[in-house]
């Protein structure tokens, strides 16, 4: 059996954070498992390199970044192994360049093209345990790169996959994908399983993971789970296509959780589809939320991001309608589709609640309602303790 | 005109020494050299990256060791690479791998095997400033290494040698190589050129300076300066084989400076030169002072190691003086050997002051006294005032 197993920065922040990492690994290991690890920087090590930078210049190079960056986890993932080598179990580190992670050359938003894992495989061969830099590549042109967000997992999951693992471990400080975010509605759960179109949805939505990863166990079939680095004891979180679903009804809408987002500002204009292009071409619409009718259009963009947009409404001398300090509140699931009747149930609800809905937006995986910001519990909290969930 | 200078880890402390790095850099760049900088790792980050380790483990593995401590030097040289170019200065930052620095894979004590220094050539011919990592390469297995103790000065000579540099320029918190210790000898002055002979003798009699590094720029007859990093009018240090000495004597006895080395203690044993062999190889005497002769020998050990020389003795039933706490105090120059009269002044000098003289070493470049501790301010300063130095 061959596990990639993720740690996370939060579970590498200090020296007794890594040993706590490594009895882990070896305890693994010992059940006689292959164990492969990928290690982010420590804690908070990647904001801390980034302040040096802003301390040095006002806009640091990109490449620059990267090769600054990559030095975190250099640090983490040898005194991981170093750890693990203290417990008697044999350990090796490796760069992503050691590893093979050939990435395209846009320095830090770099994708990964191939991995040539000849090193790592021969390395589990001789009984190590191996230990990967997250985050990290180099590109053909043998310049050091950076995945940018979410980097790390997207490692683990596309080591686990060119691999062939029988799954991905990643360790977090939570105990794995929650049904909806716990600080938003306190009933929250843990799900225990998930299929990758949902947990996709919900990463999409702002549930705390990054689609990135997700998207690449899907393409590659790979078994995810998301596991507590604390509570070793917690079950976690299982993404995968198998859905334990055989007892219930073939077409019954089977709702995963629910996902807020906030930071938003919503805006409504009479613009045509031509305007409305230009519009995205010209400032940062989200198209995760809009929806044009011939008449007008509404969307959202990021709080920070509003005074672009304004000022392009003003020059282009185009009336707008805007709400600044929007959210999200999101159901997640399948069979919406074809479902009104949920539908109709959150409707009613808003009317009779007297919360404005500024727009909805609806595809398979998931029902997104826009509302005020000052509405997000209350909706959240009636998604998820009222539609059998 | 081609550069190369390099910045050790107290020049690159903090962001804004960095910032004043690079304006030394761009200064000498837009006059018009080209320029190849080695940086070593920031201020204390090797020692910070060390205790880490130590935090983690007790006795880290120097694969990973090296691993660890190779993350420091990316952190200054990218930051310094982004100064440059905040500057306006084109600069890109290499790893030793990517400086193409191949070494032994002699983990945390490395010896540099070859350099193929292509791409910093190439970027040289684009006008870029390259700045490269010291004390770092990989090994002909791919594994990175370090190069150990005055690392960063060694990849400087090695790199300046290797590209045919006009000079070497070595960057430090002080003003050049002193006559002698200035906290021994207040008196001391920077010496403005002094030849690889009396440099070498000096750095391994106890000067703030790598042996190493001095003895690679002889062997390629690079130009080395000495420079501080904090006065950019100070002068510096030349170290060359071209000694101004046209207007001297031919075989005036030249002395070059003092060099003191505190931390050792004296040994002097009755035991044949079989013996003696068999001591050197079961302990840790010091080669550099010992002194043999058919009914006894005498020699230096460092302090920390004194145990064990003890222990083989008393193991071996050999009787011992000893003397703890003892130092050397030497003349390094040249013309000592056919010097009774130098020899002569000294003896009298130890004769009326009551200074007792463990042992003496004398070579082609220097006479090195062992004294009880207490003696070498005096001795030392006696040296450098009265033998016309």
């Amino acid at each position: 059996m061959l596990v990639v197993q993720k740690y996370g920065g939060s579970s590498l922040a200090t020296p007794k954070h890594i040993q706590s990492a490594a009895k882990r690994i070896a305890d693994l290991k010992k059940s006689g498992a292959s164990v492969v690890v990928v290690a982010s920087a420590m804690g908070h090590m990647t904001d801390h390199l980034l302040k040096l930078a802003g301390k040095t210049v006002q806009v640091p190079p990109p490449r620059e970044v990267d090769m600054l960056l990559t030095a975190g986890e250099r640090i983490s993932m040898s005194l991981l192994s170093m750890a693990l080598q203290d417990l008697g179990v044999p350990a090796i580190s490796f760069t992503g360049s050691q590893s093979g992670i050939i990435t395209t050359n846009d320095h830090t938003e770099a994708k990964i093209v191939d991995i040539r894992p000849n090193r790592i495989v021969e390395e589990i061969a001789l009984g190590k345990v191996v230990i990967i830099a997250g985050f990290q590549g180099v590109s053909e042109k043998k310049e050091i790169t950076t995945l940018g967000r979410g980097g790390s997992d997207t490692t683990a999951v596309a080591l686990a996959a060119v691999l062939k693992a029988d799954r991905c471990e990643i360790l977090t400080d939570v105990e794995g994908l929650f049904s909806a975010d716990p600080r938003v509605v306190p009933e929250a759960k843990v799900l225990t399983q998930v299929d990758y179109e949902s947990a996709l949805e919900m990463a999409s939505l702002g549930a705390k993971m990054q689609a990135r990863s997700i998207e690449l166990a899907k393409k590659y079939n790979v078994d995810v789970r998301i596991l507590s680095s604390k509570n070793i004891e917690a079950k976690g979180t299982q993404i995968s296509s198998q859905q334990n679903r055989n007892l219930e009804p073939m077409e019954k809408v089977s709702v995963s959780g629910v996902a807020t987002q906030s930071g938003f500002s919503f805006f409504r204009a009479k613009i045509s589809s031509h305007q409305f292009l230009m519009l995205t071409k010209h400032t940062p619409v989200s198209l995760r939320f809009a929806s044009q009718s011939p008449s007008e259009v509404l969307f959202l963009c990021e709080k920070e991001k509003l005074a672009v947009i304004r000022s392009y409404f003003q020059k282009e001398e185009i009336q707008f309608f805007e709400q600044e300090d929007v959210v999200t509140v999101s159901l997640v699931g399948d069979g919406f589709v074809n479902s009104n009747s949920v539908f109709h149930q959150i409707l009613t609800y808003l009317d009779v609640e007297k919360i404005e809905c500024l727009m909805t937006v609806t595809n398979s995986a998931s029902i997104s309602f826009v509302v005020k910001s000052e509405f997000k519990e209350r909706l959240a909290r009636f998604f998820h303790n009222n539609l059998k969930f």
